[in-house]
């Protein structure tokens, strides 16, 4: 026999889950409630929005729009992480306060990333969900500030990261006394190159066998293409996501960010029209507003 | 700028897709007819039984089960590609005639693999589709030799092929004049471990873009894992897939060759009625045998 | 031609690399110095010491052993980052004041971890050189706090990251100014489970082909075994690394933290006279302590 | 705990390594004997030639120079497996004969690929040594024929293949009574663009602690840029293996395939001088022809 190192054991190859994340200590399903939206029963949930705050007017078109569209929570990024530092880095606390403004009006709770351990409180104090992001997931720092405050978190998985190392990721969350943890598929590193990422649904059973914890699906970082989006998000519920994170924009072709992979408004209404179906199809419900007619 | 092999490049990074399988070619979809079942066309095909053929009673039972449960094509290994040598290998042209007795009695069309170059004759004789398995994908004198074949072709994806590569490999078998080919995502080799594969279901509408040509999925290799076929078929369905193919057993825990995947008879009764309903959901049809009363 | 994200380019698919890392713009290597070691010249320095600072003996009988071997830096993790929550974290400030009591001794400088950008101005007081680990390559806060720091830094590729974001990740340092940056190779995440990482010595090459900086190699966790620690550092060498970090115990069966991958001071001493002989066979040195006869 | 597939497992997680390839089995190194040349001893042996035998010129040019260089057997492919059915498919027996023509002439014994069971003969009769290439490495068919015939097989391994399936492979062939097999470690694919593969050179300690067969290393394919095959080379003799097959063109700027990653004939030279003072600092040898003066 060969000695190697046993870090290198798979998921399952004996290792167990970690005790707070694991569904063996909570059958149950844990349902987020972020702001009154609850995320992890029956109803799947859509958050929608550009990747990055730019403006009042980019903003508000498009949280307007997906509200009406079905969206229930706001997303938008006022920190962001660029793999360049000569990209565009996001309007930091000013993108904080238009997030704020757009809820007050809409009613839509929102959902931003912290980078910075440091900016957890600011964060937080607009905020009604904080997103840990790709690159961040075994930020431990990070993790265990924002599990020391009373936000929900949405996880998202590192892009190289197995299905353990981000159960173990959510852990360091539940282990400072935070239980409110969505976890988030969004594409994982791969050989292929047609695609931006490649998107794990396998990981959508995976996690929910394994843990007691909601779990959505990104599929804008997940394909990194506008087309693809769709399909992608409609497999996503069939294969039982408790929801989707969706990058649209009013004007994809002016962004400043990620506007490739952004649905516009129209794209956006088609796609929930069609996911509604899924979900019936599956026995869940996704709810859209009644028009005022 | 740095010198490097022009091999390098992604799909869509200027490459083109080769003429034959390209959709710019061909726009409209194209239809493979094996003896008569059509896949490509608004009816989902569902392909199924056992991973290898390992005697009359284990085919026959499995076969008039997954007939009645609605498959239209029976699949069945007789030449397996193991990785060990010690594995069993399948039962050789007596699988071929197994096959072909149950054929006479369902009326079921019959996929199974060929390895070899010298026995594609033999295979051919027997079978109505002819698989050429992952391994094989870029064995080119076998592709060139089903290529003069007059046999529809299940041609899998390679686990560690691009998309651009898999197209490619298709055209080697339209380049010898047989344009009746199914491409089949099956699941891609990745970082992750939890799962045997990563079934890339993003290929699904990629290849479709691409491609004129039918594409199904294997959500049986694709996961590695009974618990999960059911719902990776269902986002195979959502994503768009003209067809599955599913390893079934009558038997599972007695299967000399990947039992820990396939499902019984009860589990794939029960996800055919599942599908209809996210077929119906996406404006497509599973069809089902009228029960005798 | 179908429509993909631009993002999905690889790194001479025709992208630039960044500026200020670039050889183009600085053709001549750039030598790092760490209180009088110089990085990048015709020497090969190797760092070597515990994983974590466990206590005093353990940190000062390494020390003064690896002191005697040939290291001309000392490593140590005070700060740890660990997939666990459960697991041992490091000793914290109480492990920097045992380096930094290690050093006034041996007069080795010291390397350590920094994972929170609070904690930057901490361990930039007792530190000669800071690392940024693998899993905070794009932790962009931290990359720009320890760019305005007057440290040299030791930036570890992240296990999923390319070239092309190595370079990047190294640039949000450059663009702060800081330009007292080691790149280190510890190899990437791939499908092999042999070994914990596959280390990819190409990219020695590669990183000293496009930039400017010093590019170390790090076999300890580039393998996560013991046995092959030797063998990858002799091809590190070969290959043109400026130098090597390798962990070394007084007792790796003892260790709290890889252990595994862990040489003992005997395992040290012959590994190093095998590596002067490849530094000669290439023209360069690795110089050692004279014996006190 | 989670129900997964049991094939889903690492090589060393308790996995044994087949018998025949085992070093348990025969703990003293195979030396495999290819007309009088022996790979697996002290000597490393350079195994150099063009990637397709393209006309006689070429050939005997390419072939003269690299026996003066160093070389001790000459590669060159008359079959040739190509992603593209449009791209140049080699000489076929044409390229045999001349290969068998310059063997008569220089000495130089043969290796070329086998890609077809039906061809296996054919190709015997030329060659000294029979290559499977990387895309044959789990065709179970190919390598039970070359495992039935006496001669010397040199196994590539696969893109796609872990340290434990490359050794199954080998199995194959030993299996049939054929012990004269060389492992080839190629590149694997990984997510790294920069270069088409990732040379694993790890692999080569890695199967030589597991297997008793010699290991060769091909940085021409493992890196795909020609201004690297030097670094990787070296460091390939520096990890301890065997022997190097290099590509070697003429004029590599007019070669029909692979011209982008093949050493010009000085090139060549340059190389085998600076590896023999690698060798010399690990304790083996290359040999290169006393000129004549």
């Amino acid at each position: 026999m060969i000695e190697t190192n046993p870090c290198n054991k798979p998921v399952n190859g004996g290792s167990s889950v970690p005790s707070r994340v694991s569904r063996q200590t909570k059958p149950d399903d844990t349902i987020v409630n972020i702001n009154g939206v609850q995320v992890g029963g029956s109803e799947i949930v859509i958050i929608a929005g550009p990747c990055a705050v730019e403006n009042r007017e980019q903003l508000f078109e498009t949280a307007r729009s997906v509200k009406a569209g079905g969206a229930k929570i706001l997303r938008g990024g006022a920190f962001k992480p660029r793999s360049s530092p000569y990209n565009f880095q996001g309007l930091g606390e000013e993108g904080l306060k238009l997030l704020s403004l757009i809820r007050k009006e809409t009613g839509l709770p929102v959902v931003t990333e912290v980078m910075d351990t440091r900016q957890v409180e600011l964060v937080a104090s607009y905020a009604d969900m904080i997103q840990i992001g790709s690159r961040n997931m075994q930020n431990y720092p990070l993790l265990k500030e924002v599990g020391m405050c009373r936000k929900p978190i949405l996880l998202k998985r590192g892009m190289m990261a197995t299905v353990e190392e981000f159960l173990l990721a959510a852990e360091y969350i539940l282990h400072q006394g935070n239980d409110q943890v969505i976890l988030c598929e969004r594409g994982i590193r791969t050989f292929e190159t047609s695609t931006r990422n490649t998107l794990d649904l396998s990981a959508v059973p995976m996690l929910k066998r394994l843990s007691h914890l909601p779990v959505i699906v990104d599929p804008s970082h997940g394909t990194g293409v506008r087309w693809m989006v769709p399909p992608m998000a409609k497999a996503a519920v069939a294969v039982g996501a408790d929801g989707l994170i969706i990058e649209v924009h009013y004007k994809p072709e002016e962004a400043l960010c990620d506007g490739y992979q952004s649905l516009n408004l129209d794209e956006f209404d088609r796609l929930i029209s069609d996911l509604i179906k899924i979900a019936q199809a599956i026995g869940r419900e996704i709810s859209v507003p009644k028009p005022l007619i």
